[in-house]
């Protein structure tokens, strides 16, 4: 008989939990609640929402914003838009059955690779487009994590004149020309009007402006898919997250494969829906390869 | 008793050959020649090396350029200042003993894993800065290789506006700023002397303008392993090639710690000597850890 996960989806505004299967389907209701300000009011809701289910599953699989350990128990360090005593959390004290926990980006690779997009092939690098950037790798058919856990995170450099802040304190990272936020600030950059949007350049697109501004905001995320192609030598690159929409997945195949040094990959849409970190978390909980 | 390597590394102008055994220990003279012009007398010299030295070894250990397949048996592409049908060569059939052949880089990286200044840690990436860039990633104890045993090439951008052509044909990557090249290429833009070269900087280094652009050359060395860093957590980025004697390590560990998203690494020298590259391959092909 199929074993069960109760998936519980951690992000800065949102908690999601679901009982999903070692196939990766998603077999309850999917319940929604914002995410409590302070850290006991976060750990009511962990165990409010684990004691309705923890009979009926055989593991708990977290998803969760933030880097996770080797050991799959602990947060890193400080995660932006959560409470900050979050990585004191005891996951395994919240019940009796497993606890496992594995960073949302990581998750959701490990989604597509299982049933997704890049299924079946060995290498693939997944870059999560939206409001930031998330990284999740996969190499040899393994979820790889680095000396502690926090790989993946895409803060390599576009630029080295310290001309956009990102998000991590530093300047011109990947993510904050990738992004939404990036697509924004691209905007803001060439038309010159401080209060555009991503939705004004999606929405005209046809119009000579918001077409170069889309362009810049996509050649960036080629060059940065240039760059992992040479580093990684995939099968694939994975695009996820609401900005991936956007963008022609044909075109950075085509355009990364002529630039590159090293061997042809392919650039492909995530598939695994939007609650590809919940089901990853749930299939690596379940040890699901 | 320790088995024995007939070690052979293959550079675009010189191929050296040794005796090594299984600590990396090189047992005889290094025998050095000029790399011949043509496919033919290239086959030549190797038949040449290991006729002398085949009934006194185990293996036969290429250490080469271009990038080499899974196999460890073929050249996968081309290689730049190597005859244009070196990758058709049938490494195999040289010799009646086991013939392996590892990239130049990767089996450098390897030493440096084994006998050298990344031993004991089992995530490490080694950039090679001499005239161009030469990548190694050691991850969880094996080098990486990629899908088709291309990975490790240090062509990420460093800018996305098409300022600096690099060798590989496209723009801009990491090894167009942090090679030696690199360095001379970026003092004729500061200095706007087009005759400056290397030589004229690291001489005359306590000149305020030679400082200047020293110390953009390291800032961008620093820059590109800021991103490696967050992209694989690692133990420890080591430096190593002509160039890198001149950097400094220290100050290189100390700020790309203070802007990584990650875990704490450090910066070292590669110590393996100038026969990192035999050793490696030679330690590889002989199945040491």
């Amino acid at each position: 008989m199929s074993k069960l996960a109760l998936a519980i989806d951690v992000g800065g505004t949102k908690i999601y939990s679901a009982v999903i299967n070692e196939k990766g389907e998603i077999l309850s209701d999917v319940q929604k609640r914002p995410t409590p300000k302070t850290f006991q009011e976060i750990e009511s809701a962990f165990r409010d929402i684990i004691k309705s289910f923890e009979d009926s599953v055989d593991v708990i699989a977290f998803s969760t914003c933030g880097a996770v350990n080797n050991s799959n128990d602990r947060i890193l360090g400080s995660t932006g838009n959560i409470a900050k005593e979050y990585p004191n959390m005891d996951f395994k004290s919240l019940s009796k059955k497993p606890v496992f926990v594995e960073n949302d980006a990581n998750a959701a690779a490990w989604a597509e690779h299982v049933i997704g997009a890049s299924k079946g092939m060995p290498y693939s690098i997944m870059l999560t487009l939206g409001t930031g950037v998330g990284g999740g790798i996969i190499l040899d058919n393994k979820l790889y994590k680095g000396k502690n856990g926090a790989a993946g995170e895409m803060h390599f450099k576009m630029r080295t004149d310290k001309h956009r802040k990102c998000t991590c304190g530093s300047y011109d990272c990947f993510e904050a020309y990738a992004s939404g936020t990036g697509l924004r600030l691209t905007a803001v950059e060439i038309s010159e009007d401080p209060d555009i949007t991503t939705y004004d350049v999606i929405n005209n697109i046809k119009r000579p402006i918001m077409k170069k501004i889309f362009d810049k905001w996509q050649d960036d995320i080629l060059n940065g898919i240039i760059g992992l192609a040479n580093i990684f030598d995939p099968d694939c690159v994975v695009l996820s997250g609401s900005m991936a929409e956007f963008v022609d997945v044909e075109y950075l195949e085509q355009e990364a494969n002529k630039e590159i040094v090293t061997t042809p990959f392919k650039v492909v849409r995530a598939c695994a829906g939007n609650y590809s970190g919940m089901i990853g978390a749930a299939l690596l909980a379940l040890g699901v390869k």
